[in-house]
């Protein structure tokens, strides 16, 4: 079995860090529009979910539109940067890429965010996407990106 | 002033492609749940529209998103892969790569998608987004991907 | 600890992938012109070592140039493909993102590729770039991209 | 024909930017190693050319290695953010991506970058590789890039 290397843990400068993360993804009114949620906040890391429902699709239903897999990893990222900031401190997604590796059917979405590199001007995070199906969790997307500190 | 490379003509294999696009389109209801609009399509172009609305912005309002600029820019660069398709082909997004250049604040959005260099195999495609603010139009992100034939 | 997903392991098709492999590394001369090597090879993996010897430096050195990691990456990847590619077949990079976490400072890089996703069209593929400095090694580079089979 | 957008013009802020960029590009080895050359430097942009020499091959010669590709796209981006640099002012890679867009096989290679947009944190830069072949240019990769300031 290939492993990818094991980053972290990274220690949030903001103890109220969470709360900042939650009150900014509710602030945000493009991720209410698609029905995302976010489940989980960690140092360094955040979990959006997603279900599949009928309005997020392609072309080609019941696979999910692709860019809406791409708009949970920019949340995904900026989030899991987010949660690294120090207090009143924020940032902007400079860039990410996004490889699609296989076709979102399924129940639901997971986009995990995670921290591989912290930092005072830039930070590079990462975010896999999963797609749950009949109880089996499948990786649909893989994305790495670079957050600038506001 | 430094220009980037003029890149086609590009000839549509399919006479009634656009037909095919606008009806893959209009079948996404991905795109209708942000409101986008296809605006123009053309061979081995479009643009796709969307008004800077309520419902799609960050948590810093008024600046949209960039997850629903990502995914214009998605859907602008399969479309526009789309168009030079043979007669019953399509295509997947294989992965893409967005820099986001300044914040989409404005009145409407507008996503230019071309492709660089058609293939049998794959395409390369890239979109430029944006802005029109008070009738001034900005650049606001650049984006490069690869499509697969299927 | 944050963990990245583990991937694999992944079944090669040509029981003699391995010698393939290193018959195809052996014969780019760009990788002797940089003296890299090729020091592992198993299913969906490769490890690509290269010294930090005086003639792959930067502007400010003892830093390593930036293109010789991405070199590495692009061979990585290439690399970690073919080990799964059908006896005769082959592939070709078609893209690849490398984001760049810390100055290469050391005495040798080691870029380490791994099959995210294989596929008989194209194969998502990631590299780690470490470097290995008074016996402490590093992450300094993560890429992601896509390799066409030919 | 579909025309990319013109970006620039772009005013250098070091009047001695040149002077600078050549130096930092003489100083390094790598360059000199796969026996580069600083072909144009402007505001904004660079031009960086490579004869297809035998030391820079891929397994399949005549194809260049795409590692030397990225390589130099990764240094013309580099050096057109370079231009816009303060005096005493300098940057790093934090990233790229690069799409190869046919086998790079021909006399010389030439690497051109350009300043998408800069800016006092982070720069934007673009770089197209052409292969001159029988005197006939090609457009053989295209690659997107972040630079950070120091």
């Amino acid at each position: 079995m290939s492993t990818l290397t094991s980053v972290g843990p990274w220690s949030p400068k903001n103890p109220d860090y969470e709360r900042v993360v939650h009150e900014a993804f509710a602030a945000q009114t493009a991720m209410a529009l698609i029905q995302a949620s976010l489940d989980h906040v960690g140092p360094g890391t955040v979990d959006i979910g997603l279900a599949c429902h009928a309005q997020i699709m392609s072309h080609v239903p019941p696979v999910v539109h692709g860019g809406t897999i791409g708009m949970l990893a920019d949340s995904a990222m900026g989030f899991a940067a987010l949660t690294l900031a120090p207090a009143g401190g924020t940032g902007v997604t400079a860039e990410y890429k996004i490889n699609m590796l296989a076709p979102a059917i399924g129940d639901r979405l997971s986009a995990r965010g995670s921290v591989v590199k912290p930092g005072s001007k830039i930070t590079v995070a990462q975010v896999e996407v999963f797609v749950t199906n009949e109880g089996h969790e499948k990786l649909i997307a893989t994305a790495l990106g670079t957050l600038v500190s506001l």
